[in-house]
């Protein structure tokens, strides 16, 4: 069985050609002439080591992960064979540190690297990259909010990623539902806290691939309202600065359908010493820092295990012959992706008998595989995009501009995160598929792909929660204002270019017409039933997030060198494109109903 | 964790209210008055009494039969704690035997009364169901192709169950494409043969259920020519009449994604004594018979999975409380299927402090919920119907009906078999989203079905399969007469019904004239490129699908008492029906390019 690979020429494709990321990069002053010069040439190179030691250190213990799993017994976490080697070599390469300030230790290139290392990463070995995942996260929430004295403490520890983190929100009776969490932190006289409670879900919670774990923690003050504005967040070590163990324990790992390579804990505070971060019932605004690059990181993690799925599938379908393919005449189209050897074409023009084909050729195969390259492809636009987004939005001298890349960042990751984890999901098992009783069989690796990728449609938020935050919590409020501007962005972001761009346009705004003519004034209505808009919600991220592939599309078939890409785009156009109509259709029979 | 519990009520509904199954079954002479009298008092009676055997001695195995699996050492295959008692009681009861004819061991009973049982017993445990799950198949195959001597042998054994069957088809290089099978029997002087290969896949191949296990192998004689017409069918059982074991050994079990309670076995023939069943040279038509029956049962084994997963996801969201649920006024609304407690209400309306409601409340979760009913219960309407129609195209008096039933067989199960099975994977996958984390979880045993359910978008042809085998063999050869005459009979047997029905019959028409007037010319077009179907069969077997469940809307609407099903009827409709106008449109574009 072949492991994931990176292809960092078609992620670099996108990078440079779709986005122009080096030419916006260095219009930042950090990453310009008088900075650290994030240029072409530097991107490129980052890129290539981090692919070389993706595909050589670490996606060769993804099976291993899967199969041997983390192990629990009496409060100690065994990592699979291998884990603990590479992530170490992982934090001394400094590549937890790669978008980290270089005060803090580390190498403040922009975040668009850092994206790409961990779609990279979770494509290889998703389990193994739930122990960094967390770790950008906790440094930017520890970064911003946390007091000089526990950021002198703790801060380069967790830039480096000799440390690692983990964020402990969930309990047993709240989940989506923060608010109903019990946890509660007492003040102690010297200023810290004893912490008590028990919370799940904790990924990472204990392992040995570090010296030390450093949790934060939500709980709840004595006099804290009922509610999630009772939530304080707190610090707890797993070994605190004089060497003594915590009062935390891991009571058990969880046995799950996938991601076996990492330890899914409960963990049990009892009267744990901890230390406030931020201020008292600000809690989730702090964890909130962290739950934002979360989701963008899930979304990468999304088009990444895509990617792996589909390496798997293309190979073993170039690979497999079945039957002989119809109409060699299409299957030569290169619009359609396959390769038909000379000789069978010979074969079949003299009617001699014909040898069965590789199964890539059969367009049920095609289709299943060219789809899944189209959502990669377009998703890379997409994330890419607002991994710079992210840049602009804390770098940028113009705060208009900030304000709009903040807007992006907004609108855009519930999107990414719901929309590409649900296809990484579907599309694991499209590629499963490909597979036919073999991908059903574990040999393959195939189906781990599919039962690792379901988790990422729950985690940090489920997918409906992605919905509720676009329409509930960032489209309403302003009246439809953000989304509005930001499809406007879109469509003057196409002006101009050719091939589809102007169908896009159209497209662009026809829905903005929708929301405004449509949506908004009858979910308005004073009328309108309280639960309207979560009826519809749903539906409003799918049709988004076509229009963001829509947007990709344009630009992808307008970037010198696309040719590659056509047979996707064409998928695109054909099989994913048309469920925009559907959704808006379910839209208007919500809104008529 | 509660198991899955047989609800006969909603089955008998369906079979009695909706499709008037008893007063059909006694106009054929061997249910009459005259023959075993299938009246409804009866098929209520089974049906409860097999509910109550699958509840209680079934269900319970199931978890056991995954986290304990088929294990396999040395040749031997022992089954997960439990199943052999159970399969012992299994046929020991006559459940196996439900529609065998009664010559041979059988009670005689309606077709749709063993769908019914195997569409429980596939609900409570898929895994072992498997073993049961060919004999029927497996019955008749023999019942019609063997010579009187392997009949007098082996019939009853397999009528009854005493013994199990399997069917060994797929080689290592051979899946959908069984012309490339190369196992080889070779004739004695006693007009036996002797079987060499290696067959891949073979559920059941070993295991202790039985004494004995009768393998009905597909391999070619020395003389056959190379393809699919140069197969031949052979018998070999476990244990030669003589007592002495065959010369065939399961030399391991796969390791799978699910179905551990199945075991999948590598089966090695070595010079096998075996006899042959049929003509030399048509082995796949006799597998055929097999293969068909088998069709069914996996459709049948979708709509019980996803009643299964159903169950869970309902009674998890009733327990579960996170957040206030938007909009009491809409969830108190029946038709959204969803009981707010009147103090909830009433505190509502107070203003007062509102606890967290039930998640089956929240829209999000009602619309995964309401969905799955949707497709559970069509799903059941169409086949249990397709269960009647093979009842009746046997025993009909009338050649013009059995012909229409035989059309109704052969259109509808490949759609059955396909879209119900993407829905069980799917839907599931939609009911393990209910229950957020805990979901991944592999305690709540959900997580299980969902990956129990993926193998039966594969097996018995895989779903593209049988979408090649409803447009490309089914469909076009006739020019589409066949077809037509199916949507002419639905739109018919609409006529004069209200609610929904003159919209369905409007939908068939279309859908009609789309085959007739866009797909049947184009296709036929002298410059349409040899695999232009092939590009479109995925599509067309959805859209059919989509036809056939709004048919059974249309029915079940018409219904006496059919108010409960009222929320799932919404939801088909705002839901599921919108993809048909995508189907359509996907296959618009693919005639267009």
């Amino acid at each position: 069985m072949n492991h994931y690979q990176p292809r960092t020429d078609d992620m670099f494709f996108i990078l440079q050609q779709v986005l122009q990321a080096p030419a916006q990069l260095q219009e930042l002053p950090d990453f310009g002439p008088a900075g650290t010069a994030v240029d072409t040439e530097l991107m490129r190179q980052v890129l290539d080591e981090a692919g070389k030691f993706v595909g050589d250190v670490v996606a060769p213990l993804n099976r291993a992960g899967d199969q041997v799993g983390a192990r629990w017994q009496d409060g100690v976490v065994t990592m699979p064979p291998g884990f603990r080697d590479a992530y170490q070599a992982f934090w001394q390469g400094g590549w937890p540190a790669l978008s980290a300030a270089s005060e803090d230790g580390g190498q403040g290139l922009p975040a668009v690297l850092e994206a790409m290392l961990y779609e990279m990463l979770s494509a290889a070995n998703h389990g193994w990259t739930m122990a960094p995942g967390l770790l950008h996260g906790a440094y930017e929430c520890i970064r911003h909010h946390a007091s000089d004295e526990l950021k002198a403490r703790y801060l380069s520890k967790i830039a480096t990623g000799e440390w690692l983190a983990t964020m402990c929100l969930t309990e047993p009776h709240a989940g989506s539902d923060l608010g109903l969490c019990r946890s509660r932190a007492v003040p102690q006289a010297d200023g810290s806290y004893r912490l008590s409670g028990t919370k799940i879900f904790i990924s990472g919670g204990e392992h040995d691939l570090t010296d030390n774990i450093i949790h934060l923690v939500l709980a709840r003050l004595p006099d804290a309202p009922p509610g999630p504005k009772g939530l304080s967040l707190f610090l707890v070590p797993k070994f605190c600065p004089d060497g003594s163990r915590s009062a935390v324990v891991c009571e058990r790992i969880e046995e799950k359908m996938g991601l076996h390579g990492s330890p899914t804990c409960v963990m049990r505070f009892d009267e744990a010493s901890a230390r406030i971060v931020g201020e008292p019932g600000k809690g989730l605004n702090a964890m909130f820092v962290m739950m934002n690059a979360a989701r963008l990181h899930v979304g990468l993690q999304g088009i990444g295990l895509l990617e792996a799925a589909w390496q798997k599938a293309d190979a073993y379908a170039q690979e497999r012959r079945q039957m002989r393919a119809p109409g060699a005449r299409r299957a030569a189209d290169p619009s359609h992706g396959a390769s038909v050897p000379a000789d069978a074409r010979a074969a079949a023009s003299a009617g001699a008998p014909l040898t069965p084909s590789p199964i890539a050729e059969h367009p049920a195969i095609r289709r299943i595989l060219d789809t899944q390259r189209a959502w990669i492809d377009a998703g890379r636009v997409v994330a890419y995009r607002t991994a710079l987004e992210l840049d602009i939005a804390h770098r940028h001298p113009d705060a208009k501009r900030r304000a709009a890349a903040s807007r992006w960042c907004a609108l855009v990751t519930p999107v990414l995160k719901a929309a590409w984890t649900d296809q990484a999901f579907q599309g694991a098992s499209a590629c499963l598929q490909v597979f036919g009783g073999h991908g059903y069989v574990s040999e393959w690796g195939i189906e781990q792909i599919v039962r690792d990728a379901r988790v990422a449609m729950i985690y940090e938020g489920t997918n409906e929660i992605q919905a509720i935050d676009l329409l509930l919590r960032k489209t309403l409020p302003d009246g439809g204002a953000a989304m509005a501007d930001l499809l406007g962005d879109l469509a003057a972001d196409l002006a101009g270019r050719g091939g589809a761009a102007a169908t896009v346009v159209a497209h662009l705004e026809a829905f903005s017409r929708f929301l405004r003519e449509r949506l908004l004034p009858r979910v308005a209505a004073p009328d309108a039933p309280a639960d309207l808009p979560y009826w519809l919600a749903d539906d409003f991220l799918r049709a988004v997030g076509l229009l963001l592939q829509a947007w990709a599309w344009a630009r992808i078939s307008n970037a010198p060198g696309c040719d590659p890409y056509a047979a996707a785009g064409t998928a695109f156009w054909r099989w994913i494109w048309p469920e925009s109509s559907m959704r808006l259709a379910m839209m208007e029979a919500t809104l008529a109903a």
